[in-house]
């Protein structure tokens, strides 16, 4: 690619971050620009590390990335608790705003992100990786086949980990301060998402939190799930949870068709991914599982980043308008995120999802 | 073997019978005897298609199977409303038991056959086949194995099949009163005892089951699900249809180990069966799951058979008592079963579970 590619400012060094510096040199319309920590020896020293070019800007604070007139875009991986103030502030200073998930506390808090957003015409995206990977795009198609799955039924989805004593201890996310929604935010956000992409992101009717949650002291989510019911006998049920064993789990079931993914989130090799499906009407005839391989070059971060850079080129050059869908898809994540909530401080009572 | 088989009658016809009777004719220790059928033809026919030898006994009528001296067990695949009538008269006639399941229509009529079965010294074991593969006991190995599994924490389970229209107006297990119990009964009977499996049969606290069941126009369960809670934030949830492709699945997640079967109920082939595992500690280590594949030379269904009659055997010959294992885990899942079933009568209350 010849054209100049779209320049990233990342605020703060989170391990995340690394991830996402990467995709940015991988991804062949983005480059690393500039990186801003409250520490300006922290910001170098992440520079360095992560394959910022020697031109980079380093800077000891985050608004002076937002001031810097040649970055385009920025990665905000800071925690979640911060996410109102510096996604507004980015917008606000036109920069466009990829977004770590969970994209905010709450979806009162989100809705000002997207005004930020909307008012200075900025696109926006979460860092939901998996979206991106072209193995969706073939899980889509399956989904979608009438044929092969028919109507969507029921979905299943575990995303785990086990975090580990230091972690459970010190990690930003068991701190109610910082990432306030705990797992839910971290990893259930992944299962509700996935939940959403097989009903085409058609909303629940009511979101049912399961009894038992298991909350840090400070009253943290380290492990939940949920109950989701559609119209029409459709339903789905997630897990998520610091407390086991790294699961990333989905079971869609379709009329007449199965899906089934064992590392949805990010799959188990980077240029390989597979997926298993079944298709069957009936109850005495059998079939085998077939397991479809996708392969792609670029790591599924990568994908993302590209696309979210095609996006800020196509406003920056040809002056069209950012793409809403991607604050459409954070916008449902988060509302299913604040009634799974609401479902466990309200004593477990079905609570209404209201677009 | 050469000492003298296990003679099994067989009340009734159902489609089940026709693989029990070929899991008779496998088994080493078992010989298929005697057929009765309120239909004297429909028995004959039966024995007929069925393998049975030239030398059995057709009988047009329950009883008359339990009135011959030489039927040592029966094997009972009424619908579950007959249960309590026929197993409590087998057991009286001095006939051992392999019962269909669901077991009864709730534990209280259960118990009746326990009793009967007890005060009669006869053989007990309901019709569960995978309990009996040897797949069943290397997962079991997995989940004991507090390196590889660790602690269980929570395991979801999946048993559906798309019935479609003939079945959903038809089948004696949408009829209320032939099996009550509908799809719960059915196929969640699997998916209950799958989780109490892998709590090596500790029973839940408490049962919640998912609102929105779906129910034909008699009242039957089409379709459900639940949510079961021990403590120390260990849970459980299933999914059992009639109504959505046929999917039989199990997933548990330990605190560093996690186990996935795609087959549990019955293995895609007879004679090798599979399952996987992922054991790892901590957040950024990622191993391949690991592939396990058991042989056997029997169906599930004939191990069950030849354990059944291993039983009968010792007690026959050896004057051995009953193995009241198999009382206890169908009194269980039983238990399980109704409580789902009261959630569901008390609009989605959690119900305890008490033995």
């Amino acid at each position: 690619m010849t054209e100049t590619p779209i320049r990233f400012g990342i605020l703060g060094c989170a391990g995340i971050a690394r991830t996402l510096s990467r995709a940015i040199i991988l991804s062949p319309n983005s480059t690393l620009y500039a990186v801003g920590s409250r520490s300006f020896d922290k910001a170098k020293k992440f520079a360095a590390e992560n394959g910022f070019p020697p031109s980079a800007k380093i800077y000891g604070n985050y608004i002076d990335v937002l001031d810097d007139p040649d970055v385009d875009a920025v990665y905000v991986p800071l925690p979640t608790s911060m996410h109102l103030e510096w996604a507004v502030l980015a917008a606000e200073k036109q920069k466009h705003v990829l977004l770590e998930k969970p994209v905010a506390l709450n979806v009162a808090e989100f809705d000002q992100i997207i005004q930020a957003c909307e008012v200075n015409g900025v696109q926006f995206m979460d860092g939901t990786h998996w979206m991106h990977h072209p193995r969706t795009a073939k899980m889509t198609e399956f989904v979608s086949d009438t044929h092969r799955f028919g109507q969507l039924k029921t979905i299943h989805s575990i995303f785990s980990f086990a975090g580990g004593d230091y972690f459970l201890k010190n990690d930003i996310r068991v701190k109610p301060g910082l990432d306030g929604l705990g797992a839910l935010g971290d990893v259930g956000w992944y299962c509700i998402r996935a939940i959403l992409w097989a009903f085409d992101y058609e909303l629940p009717k009511t979101v049912t939190a399961f009894r038992g949650p298991v909350l840090n002291e400070e009253g943290v989510i380290l492990e939940c799930g949920s109950y989701l019911q559609w119209e029409e006998g459709k339903t789905a049920t997630f897990h998520c949870s610091f407390l086991s064993n790294l699961t990333v789990d989905m079971t869609a079931l379709g009329t007449v068709g199965t899906l089934q993914v064992h590392d949805f989130a990010g799959p188990y090799e980077e240029k390989s991914a597979s997926f298993t499906t079944v298709s069957q009407i009936g109850l005495t005839e059998r079939s085998l599982p077939s397991h479809h391989v996708v392969t792609t070059d670029l790591p599924q971060e990568a994908s993302m980043v590209t696309e979210f850079s095609r996006l800020v080129k196509s406003i920056k050059d040809g002056g069209s308008k950012p793409e809403a869908k991607w604050i459409s898809l954070s916008r449902k994540t988060q509302l299913v995120v604040d009634a799974v909530k609401a479902s466990i401080e309200n004593g477990f009572e079905s609570v209404q999802v209201e677009a």
